[in-house]
């Protein structure tokens, strides 16, 4: 057990939620710790192109796609959203803090060398393909998420 | 410190957080982990028979009891419910991925060892008792909780 | 590594939750265990003095603060509302089962030695200062949380 990596699984889909991941993500990272973040279930749409490729899909997988968001810009605030004005505010807000965007906090983690895991057994169920997800993505299922956090002296579940 | 041994307070009664809570705990304990659940608040809900005893309650327990869901096939989607349509969705397409239900899930965790404990304070307050419950589910407070965590490495809260 | 030493983060302002953070908070501190609470995002509504001292804001941070919950007593439940029907039935039940109200649990915890620190890039972007929280907060960013959480065998994310 070593204190130089941390595991999130980031199971929400939400605006605030991610950003929280990804805040702790970066920091952890700049000190210097291993950092893999899992992603499942709503968190999988963080990782959607916001222009995805023509992939053909049964009924049911291409009405989940359409009724999800699309990508950390089209990410809602899980309090507050009120049809679109609170999450607009909020964004605001973060603009005129110099906070950076969710999407730029994602690219950051990557650039930092944030581990960024797809879960293939969610995918498999949301009907969320691998071309459908940014570059720069490792798949693996829950082994996968347990082997990593064995090694962690941290493991959040968000 | 050992490696061997997890534990998930499963604190949402929500189909999709109690599912991802299911499916770290068996495949935790298919690789040979002790695991833990500590079934609190809304999570308490998974473990309701579906057809309960008759149990004499004051008003305020019979309020809740009536309004929140009995047993793991009565959880909703903690998003794009939808007035049902989207749960019922979710089930369809887990179906037919032959994704094991909720509660079957419930039934191969205790088939794999997985210990179920039921928080006594949460049952308290929100009036359960014990006959309410299914089988083979243990009980305490959060000095239980306490003390299985301090035994293991990987601690989640859902 | 020991294991004297617990953190949580507090994200949520749901009743409900913070409820849960407050319990193993103080069962934790109560066992002898070093406890952090990490309040950040909603959380810090729980911080919030119920009559607040006159403070300039900007448009955004103003209107922030008037559509979030002011301290411990203003929270919901994150299920069952029900346009607060359903949190003041569970204050009530709480009552009726001699279980403290959030804000002598937040008291209690304070006296047991629980550290509170509230986030302060959250803080920030919510446009909340320190006059505006109760007595007897350490304020830090996302490292300080880490420096907390490396020393603990139990860190979760509520």
């Amino acid at each position: 057990m070593n204190t130089d990596k941390k595991t999130i699984i980031v199971f929400s889909g939400d605006l605030d939620k991610v950003m929280a991941a990804m805040i702790i993500a970066r920091g952890a990272a700049a000190m210097g710790n291993d950092v893999t973040l899992f992603f499942t279930f709503w968190g999988l749409n963080v990782l959607r192109k916001e222009k995805s490729p023509p992939v053909k899909k049964g009924i049911l997988a291409a009405m989940f796609g359409w009724m999800m968001p699309q990508g950390a810009n089209r990410t809602t605030l899980s309090k507050l959203h009120m049809g679109g004005m609170g999450t607009a505010m909020m964004r605001l807000v973060m603009k005129s803090k110099n906070v950076p965007t969710l999407q730029e906090m994602v690219q950051e983690a990557q650039d930092l060398g944030v581990k960024f895991i797809a879960c293939t057994m969610s995918m498999d169920v949301m009907g969320i393909t691998k071309e459908e997800l940014i570059e720069g993505i490792d798949f693996a299922g829950v082994a996968g998420y347990l082997g990593e956090a064995d090694e962690a002296n941290v493991n959040l579940f968000i």
